[in-house]
Formats: C-alpha cells, sequence, structure tokens
C-alpha cells in the first residue's frame, strides 16, 4: 500500500519513520523534492506532477493546511483525500472555521466576522481587548494583530478578519482524537501547552479532561473526519473552549512518540489507510519542548541526551532562522510535575536564559 | 554526521528509522541496493563501492556478521568501525567465539573444537548428547547437526567444527548491553527467548538477571566494545552460561521498540556516533513475536492491531519464505504473563496452530 503525503515537512517525516513499520510505501509532494519528508519518502514529487503523485498512491493526506490546490483537488476527485477537503477548505478561511463551530454549537468564544479592515478595528475596539485574526495564511501566529485597552497595537493591513474578543484564559491545552473510517473514535490524554508569541513552546500530559474529549468527538463526527485531529481549546474556570482545530497530526501530540504505546503518527498512518486503530495508552507523564529558530551546538545536545528520558529529534531542515521550527525533544518523568520540571532545565540548555529571542520576528 | 551501516536488512532499517530522529544521515551497503535499509537510506552502495562507502561515512557500524571483508577491513583501517573488527572476526569463526569465552573465563557450557568432521563425530559421540555446529557461516539454526545418545541424526560434512555438549538447560535468555567510547555501560531488562528450531520465536521481558549483567559487562569490556551488544545464554539451576553473543542489535532486543524509553537501535546509534547512552527504563512488560516464512493476510494484520498495545512491523524483504524472517510484532501489557497470554494469542493469528511448518526446512 502506498500513501501519499502533501507536504514535507517534519509532520510528514514522522509520520514516514512511524508508519515505515507497517511495510507502507510513502509518496511526498511539495513545491521542491528537498525537504525532511522527501529525503525518506519512496518516491518525491513537486506540484506540477501532482496527477502522477495521486495517481501512484492509494491514499492521500496532508501534514499541512497551506498547499497546492490542485493536488488537493485531484486527490479529493479521485476519492483518496483523508481526511478529506472540507476540513482543509474550513482552514484555508479561519472564518469558515469559526462560522462552523459556532453553527455546530461547539464552545467558542466571542468573536465577530470583519469584511475589511476598518470593520475589524471597530469591532475589535468594541470588544476593548480583542485579537485580529487574518482569515487567510495565518497559523503559528502569523496575521495576527492585538486590540489592547481599546488600541490597536500595529497597522491593520486591508483584509478579512476574525475578530475575537481576547479572554485572559487561564491556560492552553489540547487534545489529539482520531476517528477510522467505521467511525470509531480514540483519544490521547490532552495537555497543558505553554506557548510564546503564538508559537507552541512547550507541552505536558497529562492533565483533566474539561470536556475536551467530548467537544472533540462531536466535532470529527460533525466533519465526518477520518485520521488524527489536534484540537486547541482556551481553559477558563474549568471550562474549553475551542481556539482552533487541526486537521491532521500536530505539535502539541509530538509527546507521543515517547512513553505511550502509539503515537499520533502511527495511529493517523492507520486511520487514513484503513487499518485498525490503536486504543493509545500514556505509560509515563510525557511532554515536549520545542527547538525553534536555533540549532543546538555539539555540547547541547550531548547535555539533552545526558538527562534521563529523553529523545532529541532534528528534523534537518534548510536552513535555521527565529520563529522557524527545527527540532524538538521529547522527555518523561514519574510526574507532571518532574516532566515540567525537566522541560525547564531542557529550555536553559537550548535557549539559555531568554526563549523569546528565538520566538520573536 | 553520516552513520554507514554494512547490510541491508531489517536491523539496518529499524536503526535508521530510529537514527533518523537525531539528524543523522545514513548509508548503507550490500551486495545489492533493494534490500530493506537500503531503500530508506541517504544513500545506498553496493560492495564494489566499498571505499566511496567509507569514505563517505563519519562512521561504520554493521548489522550482519557475514558480510563482505572488503568493507570491514577498510572501515577498520581507516578507524572509523564500531564496534570493531574484532567482534566480527570471533563470530566469523565459531571457535574463535568460544576460546575466546573460555579464555576470559566467562561460564559457557562444555565443549571441544574438531578441525574435522571424524574428530567431531568422535568428541559428540563422548558427550552422549551433543551439538555440533560449523565453525563458519552458521547462524539461526543454520550448520548445526544433533548427536542423541551417541547417535548422529545426519551426515556430517568435512569442515571444522564446535563440539558443545547438549545440556537440558531450563531456558534461554538474553541481555542486550551497550558501551559507549568513555567505556560507561547500561543494559535493557533481560528477556526470556523462546526458539523454534534455532531461530527466535518470541521473548518477554523482563525476567531475573541470574547474573547476565555482570557477564555481559565483563564481556564488553574485554572487547573492548562500542555499541550495542546482544548476550544469548543458557539458564540452568538459576545460573547463566552464555551459549553466544551477536556483536549488534538483536532479535531479542526488538521489544524495546515499545514499552521502553529507548530503543536498542536508537541506543546503537548514540553509542557508535559518540553521542551519550541513555539509560534505559522499561515502563512496561514488553515482548514480540518474530513472523517467520509467512505474509500475513489483510484479516490477519487488522486482528493483530485490534488487539489492545500492538504494534507491526512488517520489512518489506523481496519475498517470503521458510526460516525468513520477515517481520514481528510488538506488544505490552500490564504483566511478564499477560505478555506471554497476548504473544500466544498474536502466535495463532500469524501461524494458526502450526508455527513448525514456517521454522523447519
Amino acid at each position: 500500500m502506498k500513501l501519499g503525503i502533501i507536504g514535507s515537512g517534519q509532520l510528514g517525516l514522522m509520520m514516514i519513520l512511524e508508519g515505515k513499520r507497517l511495510g507502507l510505501k510513502f509518496n511526498v509532494i511539495d513545491a521542491s523534492t528537498n525537504g525532511p519528508a522527501s529525503r525518506i519518502a519512496d518516491r518525491s514529487f513537486t506540484y506540477d506532477q501532482y496527477r502522477e503523485f495521486v495517481d501512484d498512491s492509494d491514499f492521500i493526506t496532508y501534514e499541512f493546511e497551506h498547499v497546492d490546490e490542485r493536488v488537493l483537488n485531484y486527490a479529493d476527485k479521485m476519492g483518496k483525500l483523508r481526511p478529506g477537503l472540507f476540513p482543509v477548505e474550513l482552514k484555508r478561511d479561519r472564518s469558515g472555521e469559526k462560522l462552523f463551530l459556532k453553527e455546530k454549537k461547539l464552545p467558542v468564544g466571542p468573536f465577530e466576522v470583519a469584511e475589511d479592515a476598518a470593520t475589524a478595528l471597530r469591532l475589535g475596539q468594541a470588544y476593548e481587548n480583542a485579537v485580529i485574526k487574518s482569515t487567510h495564511g495565518g497559523y503559528d501566529g502569523k496575521g495576527q494583530y492585538y486590540v489592547r485597552d481599546g488600541r490597536l497595537s500595529q497597522t491593520l493591513p486591508e483584509g478579512k478578519y476574525v475578530v475575537e474578543e481576547f479572554v485572559r484564559f487561564d491556560f492552553e491545552a489540547s487534545i489529539i482524537g482520531a476517528r477510522d473510517e467505521n467511525g470509531r473514535i480514540t483519544f490521547y490524554d490532552p495537555s497543558l501547552n505553554v506557548n510564546r508569541h503564538g508559537m507552541l513552546y512547550y507541552n505536558v500530559a497529562p492533565i483533566e479532561d474539561f470536556g475536551m474529549r467530548d467537544i472533540a468527538g462531536r466535532l470529527m463526527r460533525e466533519l465526518g473526519y477520518i485520521g488524527v485531529l489536534g484540537v486547541e481549546f482556551f481553559i477558563l474556570n474549568g471550562k474549553a473552549y475551542i481556539n482552533e482545530f487541526a486537521p491532521r497530526v500536530h505539535n502539541t501530540g509530538h509527546h507521543t512518540l515517547m512513553g505511550t504505546s502509539v503515537s499520533q503518527f502511527e495511529q493517523h498512518v492507520r486511520a487514513v489507510c484503513g487499518f485498525p486503530l490503536a486504543q493509545p495508552l500514556l505509560y509515563r507523564p510525557s511532554g515536549i519542548l520545542n527547538i525553534v529558530g536555533i540549532e543546538p551546538g555539539e555540547n547541547q545536545i550531548n547535555n539533552i541526551l545526558e538527562m534521563e528520558e529523553t529523545q532529541y529529534f532534528w528534523y534537518g531542515k534548510n536552513g535555521v532562522r527565529r520563529r522557524r521550527k527545527v527540532g524538538h525533544v521529547n522527555t518523561a518523568g514519574e510526574s507532571f510535575d518532574s516532566v515540567k520540571n525537566k522541560i525547564e532545565e531542557l529550555s536553559r540548555i537550548v535557549y539559555g536564559e531568554n526563549p523569546d529571542d528565538y520566538f520573536l520576528d
């Protein structure tokens, strides 16, 4: 069986490393053939070869929402695209995602859709504190503008926006779910997520549920979803509100590579290729530290690997720059707190005292 | 950093899948370039390109003892071969391995070396019950002849032999150790091994130590070893006797792919490339069932994956035949016994009631 992956980044790379054990072959397509996933794929394609890529694959999935439309549309037309075209279409227009969640009565914070910048500013000022998010092309904190006490932090370019009331939530969390073609649903234990400037800095699992399983389950059913889905939440007074979802394996699910009976990557491959889902079992509290915008040197890598229960992932991207995710460290430990402490130590090894330097533009 | 692997079978494949996360590049050399490991290597070579392969790699290791001598010798000459030439030379002549163990006062059962078939037969008959093993080319039960009650089971071809007294040991076991370039040594929990016709059928960890850590540690120090080493033992009346060792990752270490904090494959890559060793931690009793000589069909694979805590490995070799290892299943569970029960169920799924059919010539 051949699985085609649209996108050649770290998510595709780990999908191949974890899915290869099942004896599958992997095709990868992207703008170039030297991304991390392309280099270990059985066959690599560029977007102009999209028909050949789809025709040569039994199933097609994506590791990123912002990819060439021709390959998505053709894969969908051929009935091979999983999780399908609809979830990725929702993600391509942030207002579509928000309106869908609201329509399906899934919990989201207060928001409005603005067709132009002036309306967005007016709506943002009405909330007093707000985040104004571009409806197109925004991820990892890109295309976001803040209104604080009625004042905009920087110039708002012309465009369509989703304006969200800025809520002082207690913390951020996420859950990774999976649904197979027969509608069976499984979940990983949810994690606490700590972000910096809109990008994941670290996360730790397990935490309490706060209703996340129920919400993510309803979302997957409403979407007729097949595959792994990541859902990010704001937690406020013990209640979970969807921030956004990712119709793919997710950065907050990387901790499942260590200390869990099955990784999110294998689970996604199982789901999209029609294999039975595994029932994930967390053997050990675990988490990750993202490596963003910095290449650890030999001493740092040695210090990371000398710590107990760590795994070092380096994606081998073509160049390191600020705000670019270039690797991560998995760790596990006796308790949630011991994992959190380890991650703080790992952060000092990787970033020194100022992680912000690498997460800022 | 680039690691070169001599041999392109499943051990090399899993070394790449597990070691790739460290950001390494992998070269593979073998007689052909379509083995399981060659197909995902960054670069594949055939034996006539042995100089280019060695020159292009920072370190060289092997996943099999019976490989082209030119590449071993040249890698050794260039100071890149790990665990080195000596352990593999010992393995190429079984008498050398046995005499080395005896000389170093490591516990082995009674044996004699015979320079020809007639002497071997005489020595075997003197033991009454004996195993006569060809000194060259024997592994997975190949080149072995049995003397029972003084009678030889089949014709003994001319050649050099090791003649071992056949001991009715209580069971077989093994331990996977690792030693780094600074002499630091770590161990995985030892496993109980169940063989059929000289090939591993299944194994389960953890079991008691029976002195195996001490013996394997002494062996690694005597060999000046760098890398992962598998040592197989006979256990008799609570005492461990070395059966043989493998200077590489080992079939009885595959269970470390699930339920352990670090796999033997990553550990080997860490050791040979000069990264710090991990201290392996067994999160959960675990074991494997080997898949030998049979290709499970879709229903069988689904049944395997539907069981709790299982991973299915299919190596993608070029053809399935009797006595060929073509895959394995990892499983884990609450206790040693529950893992053993699961493996028995897995065996019925894979082999039906007669596993012997696939382990016999």
